[in-house]
């Protein structure tokens, strides 16, 4: 048919697994580059259903093949599929963008600090730590607490524990015995810090010479209960000789772990005036969103022109200032949609993000982005529409 | 299912009828700001297809009917659903915005012009002729040369026809002549303008005491072979009054004529100072894709919002300038993405919009929008980008 425009036209298509808001963030740029993209949702209903072309399991290889047949190349909403599943997907000559053995390092904690080690990237002191004997030992050489956590599976602040006795993990001791592969914990110790950064970087495979990357502004991040509350951006910091030391980080592991796509690197501002890493992802992240209306190319867009091998867009802020903060879900409220004319009216130039969840205590269910000359001002905004939604 | 969301939640659900580029816009801002957006496409593989829930002739009620029975309220990509089928569905209870009898003035040019010389707005001078001897008449009380336009289908410049003489459009007037209705074509004096100015306001049903308006800055449109090339926003005009008065008309026009959702308003601002109206569409406009990055509120999420009956977004401009350039498809090119590694290394602050079109001469295919301080060096980049894909 004459209007019909395919894959044949020269239309990358990307396949995302997982079905999450950073997928349902992924459509609009797709949308507007004309890129085709699919997704592989968990379940019916998910944040990023109107896009999902298939629902399925992704632990189960047959069905993460068969979606990788229908696309050009796989990306990901989140770092949980296995790996053989990763490795089989390029044994068949499917393009995985983060490949494998980068992504390796945002599923396994205890990796990635070895390979920051390797790539004398600053990090907090940190052990691994196979029972309750070592972990008070480390304890007690760092100040009578640390920080622990599982090598695997945490996020938004599962899987981390502040202590300061050993015996308050003894469920992940007994797991991990269980589970009887040697497994351990990771140990940290509890940074002084006076600030979080978070450094989001963006490579590709190709580029002049070497593989292309782009830095978007350092911002700050603000937690509350392990959870991403609010980011300012760009970072307040007062000394740019910190700026370029998250640059130079971002960079460092960017390069050195071989990531393709989107990278965010948590990192704590200590006190004394120096830059540890925290976490990684390997994904867009919550501290990328302000850049859909902060940068001149959000990390939603630059993370689909990566991971399909496009020259990378301009990270260049829209605005001197721009500040997101999360909604998160609370046992009283009802879905987002419902507090819309109330919001809308109330602050116009807030841009609302739904992600189409139903809202559960705690759970992120959407953000609310302001973008303005000063940051103090912007900020008070974004929190005063995100507020009206609790 | 838990996390399963639908319009039980509150969830607004926008139908828009017609698949076209217009359409396909629509999505990410529904994407955002979690509305819930389908598309009945006239064929399958048209711009807006990845939305498209449904697929049919507009012109069959009973297609429409069943598409609407889907959706909370009805919008437009084009305006060419015939009106016994808008009033029936508000016969049905169906929420549909524009309303029938708004949308009629931007279906018939010459009940468009009635209209608007009621209402007093500044209106080239026109005329209805109903054979080649009235138009005769016409062109020589006019200068020798008359715009001769046919009431209804016309768009990017078909339909519209600059004559000396009368027998130029006998074609139109045979045509007019064995459809037997009495029809009329529409006469209108060439304007001897220096600009032409597109005008964008938007408008919903409630809002504090009245109707809430919003108006985006007038832009300059940039016209060759009459189709939209290029869109300069703000318009660099250099009398306020000029900005005021291209205001004022289109708040005139979409107050009188009742509309609801994006309005653009074409004008001609004249060598001697005036601005008069020559033509409306009821619909996201081409004069309008620079406020996608342009504006806080793109005409695309602003549409949305009002025919969803939201309160209305800030218009403001998110930087000094912007400047659209449209790409057009011509007999030698492929479809835009084959050009891509190309044009977005050379012009990485370039924003690329692919229609997911095939190329056919005159077809608009995509644009390329760039914001910045300077309108003359946007536009630059803008159009070294968009001639990249000719």
């Amino acid at each position: 048919m004459e209007d019909m425009a395919s894959s044949e036209n020269g239309i990358i298509r990307v396949g995302v697994i997982g079905g999450g808001q950073l997928a349902r963030m992924m459509v609009p740029p797709a949308i507007h580059l004309g890129l085709r993209i699919s997704v592989l949702a968990e379940t019916e209903g998910m944040s990023a259903a109107r896009a999902a072309d298939a629902v399925g399991d992704y632990r189960e290889p047959e069905t993460v093949y068969a979606f990788a047949d229908t696309v050009d190349v796989v990306t990901f909403d989140h770092e949980h599929v296995p790996q053989p599943i990763l490795r089989e997907l390029e044994a068949r000559g499917v393009a995985v963008h983060p490949r494998p053995e980068a992504l390796l390092y945002a599923q396994d904690k205890i990796l990635m600090r070895r390979r920051l080690a390797e790539l004398g990237v600053p990090v907090p002191v940190w052990a691994t730590v196979s029972d309750e004997a070592e972990l008070q030992a480390f304890i007690e050489a760092n100040g009578g607490r640390a920080v622990v956590k599982t090598a695997r599976g945490g996020y938004d602040g599962k899987g981390v524990r502040v202590v300061s006795q050993a015996d308050e993990v003894r469920d992940w001791f007994t797991a991990l015995a269980e589970d009887g592969r040697g497994g351990h914990l990771l140990a940290e110790e509890l940074v002084d810090f006076v600030r979080e950064l978070s450094q989001l970087v963006a490579r590709r495979p190709g580029g002049v010479g070497s593989a292309e990357m782009r830095t978007w502004p350092v911002v700050e991040t603000i937690q509350e209960g392990g959870v991403c509350a609010e980011v300012l951006a760009p970072a307040p910091v007062a000394d740019p000789a910190t700026l370029e030391e998250a640059a130079r980080i971002g960079r460092t592991i960017a390069e050195g772990v071989g990531v393709t796509g989107v990278l965010a690197v948590e990192m704590f501002e200590t006190r004394d005036g120096r830059v540890l890493v925290n976490e990684l992802a390997m994904r867009p992240h919550n501290s990328g969103h302000f850049s859909i209306e902060g940068s001149v190319t959000s990390q939603f867009e630059q993370h689909l022109r990566a991971v399909a091998d496009l020259p990378l867009g301009d990270t260049s802020m829209t605005a001197p200032a721009a500040v997101m903060v999360n909604v998160l879900g609370g046992p009283a409220e009802g879905p987002m949609p419902v507090r819309y004319a109330s919001v809308l009216a109330a602050h116009p130039r807030a841009k609302i993000h739904s992600y189409d969840k139903l809202p559960r205590p705690g759970r992120k269910v959407g953000h609310v982005t302001v973008t303005g000359e000063d940051l103090a001002e912007v900020r008070a905004e974004a929190r005063a529409a995100a507020e009206m939604f609790r």
